[in-house]
C-alpha cells in the first residue's frame, strides 16, 4: 500500500537507463534554473529605493539607475566568468568542485557550505514572500500563512520528487507567465514614457528633499541590497550534467539567455522606477505601482502581473530544489556528507537531498513564523562567498596551468572575483548585526561537520580494504564453531533451530535461563526425551532480566573463544504472519540481535518457524 | 543511562526469592485495599442527598437512613459471602477466578471485563475529584487541573511500580490519616448531637416542601446512587496471594475491617448528614459542611478534614492499581490477555498492568478533558456485574459440591447473589442513558476480543507442540544447505562473511545486484583475485531498488528448495561503535532481515565486522 501512494504521488520508477530523456532542454532548463535570479527582481529593485528615498527623495532615481548600471554590470562579468567555468568543467562546475579543483579542499567546503547555507534560505524566503503576496490578496487567508507556505513547499518537494523532466514542465510555466507579462509592461511602459510623455512629473509620494551630496556609504548599502537581484547565477553551471547533450554548449545557451532576462528585466524596473518616479510604500510593491501607473488600478494586466509575481516567488525555490540536491550529491561522492544523497530515487532525482531540503527549509519556516524580516539578512552573503572562491579559483587554474588564451581568461575571472570578493564584503558588513554573524558562524561549523565525516568515511574504508596478498585472507578461515542455542521451551521452533544447528558442524551448547523452578524441571525432562547429547547449560535469574543475562552469557563465551574460533548463537524465532498477533508475543530475538552483533567473533542466525494461521 | 533512571525511579531490582517480605501485613494492606471503599463514604451520602432533597425537602433524612442502612446491610451481606470465598480460593478469589471456576469461562470473562472497566473508572475518577478539590482550595490552579490529574496518576504508577511493599507504606499513610480524622468527627458529632443537643433545628438551606409519599421509584433512585459506596469490596478477595503467610487468615482480617470502617463511617457520615439537616450545595461537600457545623469555619480540623478527603480520594485510584495488574496476571496466565501482564517486574510487580492502566486511564482523564461528570456514570455498573457473577457461582459450588455446612453457605452466597443482581439492574437502569450503555457495549466485546486471543495461543501451542513421538523429528535435520552471500563490494566485511559460510558447508553463491556497470566490473576483478571458486551471480537492478530485488532472489531460491534442504542468507554487517555514525552508512541488513524471516525455510545469518574507530 505504501507502494501504491508512493507511485500515486511522484509517479512509477523510471529505468537507470532511461536518464538521458530526463533531462532538460535548453527552453525548460532555463526556467528552473532562472527562476531565482529572475524572481529577484521583484524586489531588487525595491530594496534599492528603500535605501535612497528616505535620504535623496526625488533625486533618488538618478543613483538608482547607476547602481543598476554597477549589478548589471557585475551581472556581465559573472556570466563571462561562469561560461568559462562550464567551458572547464562538463561534469558541473559549481562553485564547490571549482574552488576544491584549484583551491584546495577547505576553499571548496567553504564554497559548498555557504551556498548550501543560502539555498536552504532561498526556499524558506522566497516560499514565504510569495505566501504573503497570496495573503495581501486574500487577507482572510492570513492565519493560515505558515499551513499555505508548509503546503507549498510541499508541493514543489513532490514535483522535484517526480523527476527532473516533470518538474521542469511543472513548474516551466509559471516562470514564462511572468517573464512574459513582465517584459510586456516594459515595452509598453516605455512607448508610454519615451514616446508619449505620459509620466507624472512630480509624484507626491515622493518627499522634496534637499539635494544632499550623494555618500558613498549609502551608494554601496543601496548596491548591497539590490545584488540580491544575482543569486541563482550560479545554479546553470552547477546543473551542467542535467543538461542534454551537448551538455556544455547547453547549458552555455541557458545561462547568456538568463543574463539578457536579468537585464532586460531587472534594467526596465529600474528605469519605469524611475521614469515614473514610484515611491516606496508599504503596502504595496514597486512592481505593483509600476503596474498600476502603465495599465491603471483595475485592469486585466495589473491583477496578471501580480499573480505571476507571486508565482514566481514561489517558483524561486525550485532553483534550489533543481541545485542543492546535486551539490550533496558531488559532496556524497566525494564523501564529505551521508553517501545516501548520490544516489537516485525511483524517479532518477536525488531524492535524498530534496528531503533534506523539505525539512529543513520547513522547520525554518515554522520556527520564524513564516516572517521574512527575521530570515532575509541570512541571506544573499552565502552565495558571494561562493561566488569569489568559484572566480577565484578559475583565476588561479588560468595562471598556474597557462593554457590557451590564459592572460585573457584569467583577466575576466580575475575581474569576477575582485568585484564580488569586493561585494562580499559591503554586503557582509551591511548585513552582519542584523544576522550575517549567524551565518559566518554556521559555515565553519559546516565545515568542520563535512570534515568529520570524511574522516569517518576515510577511517572505515581503511579498516575494511583488503591488503595487497588478499587472498590468503580466504584461508584464515574459523576451525570451530561454539554454538549457543538458548531455549525457554521445547517446541517445534526449537527443534527446528536444532536442527540446523546440527548441521552447522561445531560445539553445541544448549542454553536455559531459569526465572521459574517448576518450568526449568519440566523442560529438562522434555529434552531428554529429545535423546540429543548436547549439554545443556541452565543459569538461574533471580531478578528475572532475562535477555540481560542472555546477553552476558554469551559475552563471556565469546571472550573465552581461541584464535580462529567462532561463536554462534542460533536464535528461533517463530513468525506470525498477522501483525497485531506479535503483540501477544514476547519477541525479543531483533533487540538481542541488535545488542550481541556489537561482540566481535559472533555470528547470529535466526532460524524462523512460521506459525499456521 | 536508561537503566540508572529506571533505577532511580523505581528502585533496585528485587530478587524473585525475597517475594515473601514484599508482601502485605494486615496494618498496610488495610488502607491499600481499603482506600477505594472508604473514600466513596466522601460522596456516596452526598448521592443519596442530591436525589432526595429537591423532591422531599426537610422529610428526606429518615428516608437516607433506611437507604444508609440497606447498602450497609448489603456490605454485610458482601463482606460474609466474600470471607467464604477466601476459604475457598487461597490463591485469589477475585470475580473472575470464582465465575470461571463455577460458571464456566464466558460467565468468568464477563466478570473480569466488568471489573477491569470498571478499575480504569476508578483511576480516571477518583483522581480527577481529587484535583477538583485541590483545585477548588486553590482556584489559581484550575487552569492546570488535566496535568495535575495526569502528575498524580503518574506519580501512583511510579509508587506502585516500587513494588507492594514501598507502595503501601507510601500511600498507607494518607487513608489512616482520613480515618483517623473522620472518625474523630463523628465522634464528637454524635456527642455533641445526642448529649449536648447542639443542632439547628431546621437548617436554612433545606427547602420546606410537601410531604409527599416517598415513591418506590425515588428511594431505588437513591439506593442506586449510594452503592458507589460498595466498588472496593472485590479487591480483597482478589488479592489474597499478596498477603503475608498465613495468607487467608490476614485476608479475612483486612475484609472484616474494611467493612467495619464503611460502616462505621459511612454510617456516622449519614447520621450526622440527618442529625444536623445538613442541604445539598454545589460548592461545598456534605462532609466539609458537617465539619464546619462541629468545628467552625476557620478551624484546623476543618482543614484537615478537607485535606486528608483530597488525599484519600487520589489514593482510591490505588486500589485499582494493586488489583487490575493481579486480574491481568491471573487472565494472562489462562492465555485471555497478552503473556507479558503475567510476569512480574524489576521490582515484583506486574509492571506490564500498571502500565497498562497507567496509560488508558490517562488518556480517558485527558479525552474527558478531567471532567467527572462524563465519567461518573459509566462507574458502578461493572462492579455490580462482577458481585452478582462471583456470588453466584459461590452460590452454585455450595450446591454442586454438598460439602460441610453447604446450605448455610449456600444461603449467604445466595442472598448476596440476588441482592447484588437486583441492585446491578437498578443501578444499570437508572445509569443506562447517561452512558452505562456504553459499558454494556463494552464488556461483550472485551470478551470477545479475550477468546480471540485465548485462540490466538491455542493454535500457536497446538503448532509448536512437538507430537509424542518427538525424538525422531530431530533426525529430521537438512541434509544440505544452499548459501546465498549478497555482496556489494569486496572488503574485509564479505571476507569475513565468506569465511563463515565456507565453515557451514553447503552449497555457496555469492550474488551481487548491480546498479552501476563500472563498479560491478570492478567487483568482478576484485572477486577474481581472491581465488576462490564460487559462483558469482550478478542480477541487475534497473530500477536501483537494491533490497527488492534481493528479497525477490532469496524467495525464488527458496521455492526451487528440494526436501530437507535449507537456505540460508548469509549478511555481511559492519558494526559502527559511535551511534551516530550510523546515519552515515546505509545499513539495511535489519530490515531486510525482518523480512526474510517471513521466509519459510529460510535461515539469516549476521556476520558483524566491527569498524576500529
Amino acid at each position: 500500500m505504501g507502494k501504491k501512494l508512493k507511485s500515486l504521488l511522484i509517479g512509477n520508477a523510471i529505468r537507470s537507463t532511461d536518464s538521458e530523456s530526463e533531462k532538460y532542454s535548453v527552453l525548460w532548463g532555463l526556467p528552473i534554473l532562472s527562476s531565482d535570479a529572475i524572481s529577484s527582481v521583484a524586489y531588487a529593485c525595491e530594496e534599492i529605493l528603500i535605501v535612497l528615498l528616505p535620504v535623496l527623495g526625488t533625486a533618488s532615481y538618478g543613483p538608482l539607475m547607476r547602481i543598476a548600471g554597477a549589478i548589471i554590470g557585475l551581472l556581465l562579468i559573472l556570466t563571462f566568468s561562469y561560461r568559462q567555468t562550464i567551458d572547464c568543467y562538463p561534469h558541473g562546475g559549481g562553485s564547490y568542485s571549482v574552488a576544491s579543483d584549484n583551491l584546495g579542499k577547505v576553499p571548496g567546503l567553504v564554497a559548498a557550505a555557504s551556498l548550501s547555507i543560502d539555498y536552504v534560505m532561498t526556499v524558506a524566503v522566497s516560499v514565504t514572500s510569495g505566501t504573503a503576496a497570496i495573503t495581501s490578496a486574500f487577507p482572510e487567508l492570513l492565519p493560515y500563512h505558515v499551513q499555505i507556505t508548509l503546503a507549498c513547499i510541499a508541493l514543489l518537494t513532490l514535483g522535484n520528487l517526480r523527476g527532473i523532466r516533470e518538474s521542469s514542465h511543472l513548474f516551466g510555466v509559471p516562470t514564462y507567465l511572468f517573464i512574459v507579462s513582465i517584459l510586456v509592461m516594459i515595452v509598453i511602459g516605455l512607448v508610454k514614457a519615451l514616446i508619449f510623455h505620459q509620466v507624472p512629473q512630480v509624484n507626491p509620494g515622493v518627499v522634496q528633499t534637499q539635494a544632499e551630496t550623494v555618500s558613498v556609504f549609502l551608494v554601496l548599502h543601496a548596491f548591497s541590497s539590490g545584488c540580491t537581484a544575482l543569486t541563482g547565477v550560479e545554479a546553470v553551471s552547477n546543473g551542467v550534467p542535467n543538461f542534454r547533450k551537448p551538455s556544455q554548449k547547453h547549458a552555455k545557451s541557458v545561462l547568456s539567455l538568463l543574463a539578457l532576462l536579468v537585464l532586460l528585466i531587472f534594467g526596465g524596473v529600474c528605469a519605469l522606477a524611475a521614469l515614473y518616479h514610484v515611491p516606496h510604500k508599504a503596502n504595496i510593491t514597486v512592481v505593483a505601482q509600476i503596474a498600476i501607473n502603465i495599465f491603471g488600478q483595475n485592469s486585466v494586466m495589473f491583477f496578471v502581473i501580480q499573480f505571476t509575481t507571486a508565482l514566481i516567488l514561489i517558483m524561486a525555490a525550485n532553483t534550489a530544489f533543481a541545485d542543492l540536491p546535486m551539490l550533496l550529491s558531488l559532496l556524497a561522492k566525494d564523501g564529505f556528507v551521508a553517501r545516501g544523497f548520490a544516489s537516485r530515487g525511483a524517479r532518477l532525482s536525488f531524492s535524498g537531498g530534496i528531503i533534506l531540503l523539505f525539512i529543513v527549509s520547513s522547520v525554518l519556516v515554522v520556527v520564524f513564523r513564516g516572517d521574512t524580516h527575521l530570515l532575509i539578512p541570512l541571506y544573499s552573503v552565502g552565495v558571494f562567498i561562493s561566488f569569489t572562491l568559484s572566480q577565484g579559483g578559475m583565476f588561479k587554474r588560468w595562471v598556474t596551468r597557462k593554457e590557451g588564451k590564459w592572460r585573457h581568461k584569467a583577466l575576466i575571472n580575475g575581474l569576477g572575483a575582485v568585484t564580488t570578493a569586493v561585494t562580499c564584503i559591503i554586503v557582509a558588513a551591511n548585513k552582519f548585526f542584523d544576522g550575517a554573524w549567524l551565518v559566518l558562524i554556521l559555515i565553519p561549523l559546516l565545515v568542520i561537520l563535512m570534515l568529520h565525516i570524511r574522516r569517518h568515511y576515510d577511517r572505515v574504508r581503511d579498516d575494511l580494504s583488503i591488503p595487497e596478498n588478499g587472498s590468503e585472507m580466504v584461508l584464515s578461515r574459523p576451525t570451530e564453531n561454539y554454538i549457543v542455542l538458548p531455549v525457554q521451551s521445547i517446541n517445534k521452533s526449537f527443534v527446528k533451530a536444532l536442527n540446523y544447528a546440527m548441521t552447522l558442524g561445531g560445539v553445541i551448547e544448549i542454553y536455559h535461563i531459569s526465572t521459574d523452578n517448576a518450568r526449568t524441571e519440566h523442560l529438562k525432562e522434555q529434552y531428554q526425551e529429545l535423546h540429543v547429547d548436547f549439554p545443556l547449560v541452565i543459569e538461574e535469574a533471580p531478578y528475572r532480566n532475562v535477555n540481560e543475562v542472555l546477553l552476558r552469557h554469551v559475552d563471556r563465551r565469546q571472550k573465552e573463544l581461541q584464535e580462529h574460533q567462532m561463536l554462534t548463537v542460533v536464535l528461533p524465532q517463530f513468525v506470525i504472519k498477522n501483525w497485531w498477533h506479535n503483540a501477544l508475543h514476547n519477541q525479543t530475538s531483533l533487540r538481542l540481535k541488535s545488542h550481541m552483533i556489537r561482540m566481535r567473533n559472533v555470528a547470529v542466525i535466526t532460524i524462523p518457524y512460521i506459525i499456521q494461521e
